[in-house]
């Protein structure tokens, strides 16, 4: 089937550079010794979450119940819930899904400790446990000192949980900005204090997670870090050009959309907007632009209501384009766009291979 | 069942709210003679859609042709795709719905006319079609004078359409800015060009179809309107508080969240994020904020990823919230926050009376 029998919008995905962008890391990870655990929010995908363990991934990492119970397949070594989960509607859930297959849940808090430990108890199994320290992104996380030490020491005597180690996330460090590699040192030094003081204390530090995709390649640069989570590297976005994570070369997802309307000469309206793409900005800093048309880049998408795209077409040289007219375009942020899809379509060159449905679309719980 | 029964992140929808709100459009159409065509972008449920029509609205405004088959039901008088919408693919669905009920297009262009003569004479049914006019939004429609009168011309020679007016969108006026009166007054005389033009030339003005939340109870006085197609005044949101269109009083959805961690004193996180809210900003203006928290009005919603969202707590003066504790967020945008969910839950104060699927949720084509 050829690009030209969908209709639009729709989500496409270059499955050769979705592939080149999963052996790069894997390579990489296997030269550095490092487990590589996908965050499968980006893809919310059973299919790509295979291609990522085909390729060596140690495991898949999940943010929702919800999505841990989409990825809870055949072949799946284990999940690593990365979120202070809560409740007992979801922590039952979450039992449920660590009979199937090893399950670590990352927390920064007691509370939700103990309620997975009654819940684990109850089931008679046991969850994996990582504590949350916050290493600069001012998120999640408990900052280094002895609450952290605290937290995992008591984590470590409640029955039901296994303390495996520590995650952090550093989805703060932009390396393409000038305080990039500072932000990148102080991380490194905060780790070695944390990995010191758990260590001070006999807690273990098998596992020490962290990792995202803006300072991926720089994973082997942090002392300690024993498993990296990135999520967005398979498929890549304007905002990973813009932190030169990547280059546009490597941008496997693109929305394909149609011109519907051209009312005045420096305009063309396309059949996506924030129901498509999300109004997420470009990060970091944000130009005001939502998304790269491919074919003709320096069509600015300036503008986008619900279901309204509009390219400012002042700067574009070429010929403007004509309603009916089909473009693609690199999405801002693609983990959010992804998630506004039902299908994705698998391509090659123009062939569609393959589609298959985002199944953890959605899953807010 | 007590809203506690639910899980989170959930969205609720007031029901007294929206029916106050629903009564409210109703008799300011009725006192007026102005027809109300809810737009169901905002809803995306027939379950409301009937609501809206028990109360006299004389038909339902769609932007896709995925949310006209959802809401071609029994009992629905006729709707407006007021989309210029391309392609044979979704004109043959289109045509599909409108052998059902009666069918009206909005469109800017002749090719989308064009295509959707060819389909509608294929099939022996006529579709009903309003040019659109730009009267200052800038995003689809031509502008007043020449171009505007030869594309109704044109439409009125095609077999399988019928020319019924025009639409207009005034999404660009905003009452509570110091130019909101003097956009309104330029619309005001811009449509009266138009409608004189249109007579001129022999074309039908029976349909006028303008009209939005924020400028609603305005509508009376542009002259010439005879059809409103608000969509948000169903729910509200706080957009349409910053611009003066409601009170917090008549916000009837809001998202429950769990507050989850809580790892700074000034901080607490929610279990919604980008793909609970999106991450649409405050308009017009922004503040950066992405809700606000009913119980502690003083905590700043102020960063999402996708799926946290982060409470300042700096400006908060009451008990801190603790982690479990389920707060109430009126959303940004209320469009785009129920197209993320796949359940609505209506409430009689805190309890549950009944649920529904958002069932035009991510209709993209």
């Amino acid at each position: 089937m050829h690009i030209s029998s969908l209709d639009t919008p729709a989500l496409l995905v270059d499955l050769d550079k979705t592939e080149a962008n999963l052996d790069r890391a894997a390579s990489y990870a296997k030269r550095h010794g490092l487990c590589l655990r996908p965050h499968t929010k980006t893809h919310k995908s059973p299919l790509i979450a295979g291609m990522q363990l085909d390729r060596g991934a140690t495991g898949l990492t999940v943010a929702k119940v919800g999505e841990a119970e989409v990825m809870a397949l055949e072949g799946v070594p284990d999940l690593l819930l990365a979120y202070p989960v809560w409740g007992d509607a979801k922590w039952s859930r979450l039992v449920e899904v660590a009979k199937r297959l090893p399950v670590t849940v990352a927390l920064d808090n007691a509370e939700a400790a103990t309620g997975l430990s009654r819940h684990a108890q109850r089931a008679g199994i046991t969850l994996g446990i990582l504590v949350e320290a916050d290493l600069g992104m001012r998120r999640c996380g408990l900052p280094p000192g002895d609450g952290l030490v605290r937290l995992a020491q008591a984590v470590s005597g409640m029955g039901g949980l296994r303390l495996n180690g520590l995650m952090f996330y550093p989805g703060h460090i932009n390396l393409a900005a000038e305080a990039g590699e500072q932000q990148l040192d102080t991380l490194r030094s905060e780790l070695r204090a944390v990995l010191e003081s758990f260590r001070a204390n006999g807690l273990p530090t098998e596992v020490v997670s962290g990792g995202s995709t803006p300072t991926l390649f720089q994973s082997h640069t942090i002392e300690g870090m024993t498993e990296i989570r990135p999520g967005t590297y398979a498929f890549n976005d304007r905002t990973q050009v813009a932190s030169r994570a990547c280059t546009w070369q490597d941008c496997a997802v693109t929305v394909l959309v149609t011109v519907v309307s051209t009312p005045r000469p420096d305009t063309a309206v396309i059949d996506g907007g924030s129901k498509t793409f999300t109004s997420d900005p470009l990060r970091p800093g944000g130009d005001g632009g939502f998304g790269r048309v491919v074919e003709m880049p320096s069509a600015r998408f300036h503008k986008m209501s619900e279901e309204h795209g509009q390219l400012d077409l002042r700067e574009h040289a070429g010929p403007p384009p004509r309603i009916g007219q089909r473009l693609r375009i690199i999405p801002n942020h693609v983990c959010v766009t992804v998630n506004m899809h039902e299908t994705a379509y698998g391509l090659r060159g123009d062939a569609i291979e393959r589609s298959w449905p985002v199944a953890g679309r959605g899953k807010l719980q």
